[in-house]
C-alpha cells in the first residue's frame, strides 16, 4: 500500500529482514558458533532496523530518508560480514544484505 | 526463508501490517479524524503486533503460537472496527485484518 | 547495565518513550482531536525511535551513534509540535523531548 | 506516565530488557560462546518482548493483559535458562527476569 517509490525498497527490507533473522537462528544452530559471533550480531542489528525501516515507510515517516542512510550502512556490514561465511544461509544473507543496501541509498 | 507451513501467515502477516499503517496515515488526513479515533488506535496495535510476530517467525522464535493468539485477536478487533468505516483504506484493512486473523488461527 | 557513559541518554530516552506514548492516547481523548494530529503522529515516530535506540544501547549496538543522530532531529521535531499545544500531556512531553534530544547528541 | 497501577511492571519490564540485552552481548563475548546458545536466543526473545510490552502499556493499549501472560512465559523460560550459568551476568539477568515474570502476572 505504500507509494510505488518505496515499492523495491519495502520489498528488499522484507527479504533482508527474513534471511538476516533465517541466518540468526542458523548461525546458532552451527557447530563452530563461535566463528559466527559477528555473523549473530549484525543479524540481529540488521533484521530490526529493516523490519523497523519497513513499518516507518508504510505508516508515510517523515523520517524515511534519514532512515533508510543508518539501514543502508548497517546492511553493508552485515553484508560484509556475512560474506566472509561458506554456509548458505550466509552467502543468501550476504545478497540480501546488498540488494538492501542498494534499495536504502536510493531512498535516503 | 521462513519454514513452509508459515508462509501463508508471513504473507498475510505483512499484508496486514502494510494495510493498517497506511489506514492509520490516511485517517489521521481525513477531515472527520474525530469519527476515526478507534480506528488509529487499533490501526497502531494491529500493524506493531503483525510486525512483531512477522519478525518472531522468521528468526525461529519459540513463542510463535502464543504470538499468534494475541495477534489473532487484535486483528479481529481492527476489523471490526475498521468495517464500520467506508473509506477505501478502512475497508481493505478490515479485509486485510481479517485474512490475517485466519491465518494467525491457523498457527496457534 | 549499559555503560556508564548511556546512563543519562538510557533515561532521557526511557521517560521521551513514556512521555510520547502517554501524549498519543491523551491526544486521541482529546475533544478537538482535528488540532492534535502533527502531535498524534510524531508522538508516535518518537515513541518507537527512543523505544528502539533504548534496546539498541542496552545491547550494545555498533551503531548508537548513528541512531541518536536520527533520534535527536525526531525528538526536536516532535518537541516542537507538542510546545504548540496547551494540554498538560503536550507540554510535559515537548519537556521531555527536549531534554532526550540534548542527550541524544551527546551519544551522536 | 502510565496509571500507578502499572509502575511496578514498567520498572520491573525495563529492568529486565535492559538485563537480557546485556547478557545477550556478555554471552557473545563468552570463550565457550557454544554453551550460551540457548541463552542468546532467549535474551533476544525476552528483551524484545518486555520491550514491547513496555510500549505497549505506555500508550494505554487494550491489549496489556494477553501481552502480559505471553511475557511472564517468555520470562520464566529465561530465568530458567540463565539461572544454569554461573557467569554474573546470566545470573543478574535470571534475577530480573523471575522479577519481570511475577509483575506480569499480576497484570495478565
Amino acid at each position: 500500500m505504500a507509494e510505488k517509490q518505496y515499492e523495491n525498497a519495502m520489498k528488499a527490507l522484507h527479504e533482508c529482514m527474513e534471511a538476516c533473522n533465517y541466518c540468526f537462528d542458523s548461525c546458532l544452530k552451527e557447530d563452530d558458533v563461535k566463528m559466527m559471533v559477528g555473523c549473530i550480531r549484525l543479524d540481529r542489528e540488521c533484521a530490526d532496523m529493516c523490519g523497523y525501516l519497513e513499518a516507518a515507510i508504510s505508516r508515510n515517516s517523515p523520517y524515511i530518508s534519514e532512515l533508510a542512510s543508518v539501514c543502508a550502512k548497517i546492511c553493508d556490514d552485515c553484508a560484509e560480514e556475512c560474506a566472509k561465511h561458506d554456509h548458505d544461509h550466509c552467502q543468501k544473507c550476504a545478497e540480501a544484505c546488498r540488494k538492501c543496501a542498494e534499495e536504502c541509498r536510493k531512498i535516503a
